[in-house]
């Protein structure tokens, strides 16, 4: 089924319209969405994440694989964003993966229903496994990648970028650090950062306590070190099923897309309510300071509990 | 009033804890609160704003009122942050003011709920006006500052700075704009970037209809333009008054901070529902593929709607 692209690329739009018919696929792809291994991958904007990703599935169809992409990264060079002159071209890097750029239209929250939905249209078509690629500058990009089964974490030499990754939470969330553009001047230094900060978050039992997150310096523009990424990445998907522990990240993930999708929904009933003309009212009385905030609130609880 | 500042302290604590009792504060100040001008100051972290406060509320006092500042800002040399070599030593700026630093504990949504109730114990108690200073990095900041009766957005003279600021919605709620640091080169530029920029707003519609924002060149160092600032703050607050829109803008406030309750509330409630053993069962079905992802959402919003 991977062959009928133009097919998946259909579900793919009706996915990401969101709706009846996202749901109705939701239903019909779950269950045989399930053997895919989901890899997200993020790092900071100029982070080298697409090259890195593009080596990453030719790596992987070359071992037989039929990897896709989804991308959430406005500047993917994959998906027709801006080229930079020190990029290679994703046409010089043999690959026959499927990619998809996700259309954000802005709404973050229109991301957390199309990512997890498109994932699943890609897995059960037979994808495997699936990359979602995510630039890691907000919550909601860093949440979407760290609902993968193994994610990734790009960083760049540079002074403190693996401080930023750890403020930006992305330590607690990476299975495999790579420490991309890995010539440059400042690599071993970073790659000594992470391991002090991965040492401490062991010793203080942030970290995960039976699996210690691997990194791996790479090249992306010649392709060095992206053969032990893949395998880095195989011996998490490895572990997760010898432990066990598969599953609780299948919940996490369920979890979080539970979560996202109750919270778009509270946040639609919100706008609704408060542009009601009951509700007008209620919020011209607490501004004339004829009522008070707590009414407001109770009258705005009230309504939102009346939603079907 | 204004005088017993320890006991205005201890009921913006009692604020700030939140619960039953920042309820009922707020239930006590709420009407008495509503003749105090609330002026919001944001900008770019390192833009001087600080430094501008401190300035603006020496001014205001010399004009005879009793300013306080809510200061939102981690970095605020106001409230015992980081200072830099090139600021002025508050001490150096000779103001009777009274300077709250607003605990966040890391909680967005506490902030929602601590700003408002916050300046309206300040603006109960005598103040006015009350300065609400964020720093303009997140959404919950930006808002907070824009739910002020006049917004001011400090910028400094750099590349691209204005473009910044329009990208981070800052153009659209400003009424007043600071050039801070106007002795640096580029301050023109700046000054040039948002004229244009408000007159693309002003033909678009936009913007403000009815009130064009002003823009004033600053030296927060040595106080150019202070006097200026609050002028022009002072024919905004006038501006609102003769044309009825003082109310409209409380409105706003009201609904902004009636929708920042019920998203906490909500989102409380969701990790609650998501931590119950009956919600832990649905998730772990979906997960394991027994259960549809509609199955986990009508279970969920089932639980939401039992939620007291």
């Amino acid at each position: 089924m991977t062959g009928d692209r133009r097919a998946v690329g259909r579900l793919l739009s009706l996915v990401e319209r969101g709706g009846a018919e996202a749901e109705q696929i939701a239903e019909l792809t779950h269950a045989a969405s399930r053997d895919a291994h989901v890899i997200g991958i993020t790092g900071a904007p100029g982070a080298g994440k697409s090259t890195m990703v593009a080596r990453l599935v030719a790596e992987s169809t070359s071992r037989g694989n039929s990897p896709a992409v989804l991308a959430v990264d406005p500047s993917s060079p994959l998906t027709g964003g801006a080229i930079l002159g020190d990029r290679v071209r994703m046409a010089e890097i043999d690959t026959t993966a499927f990619i998809r750029s996700v259309a954000t239209r802005g709404h973050a929250g229109g991301l957390a229903l199309a990512v997890p939905g498109g994932a699943r249209v890609l897995a059960a078509s037979g994808f495997d496994p699936v990359v979602i690629e995510t630039v890691g500058v907000g919550q909601v990009e860093v949440d979407i990648t760290a609902a993968a089964d193994t994610t990734v974490v790009v960083v760049t030499p540079g002074m403190g970028d693996a401080v930023q990754a750890n403020k930006a939470g992305l330590l607690e969330v990476a299975d495999v650090f790579v420490v991309n553009k890995a010539d440059r001047p400042g690599a071993d230094d970073t790659r000594r950062d992470l391991e002090l900060m991965l040492e401490l978050s062991h010793v203080t039992g942030q970290g995960n306590a039976d699996f210690r997150p691997s990194i791996v310096m790479v090249n992306s523009l010649d392709g060095t070190g992206v053969d032990e990424v893949a395998a880095r990445i195989e011996a998490h998907r490895a572990y997760l099923e010898h432990s066990g522990r598969l599953h609780a990240r299948r919940c996490r993930r369920v979890r979080f897309e539970l979560a996202s999708r109750a919270g778009l929904r509270f946040e639609r009933d919100l706008e609704t309510i408060l542009g009601s003309p009951t509700m007008a009212a209620v919020i011209d009385d607490v501004a004339a300071g004829t009522a008070t905030p707590a009414a407001g609130l109770d009258a705005l609880a009230a309504s939102l509990a009346e939603r079907p």
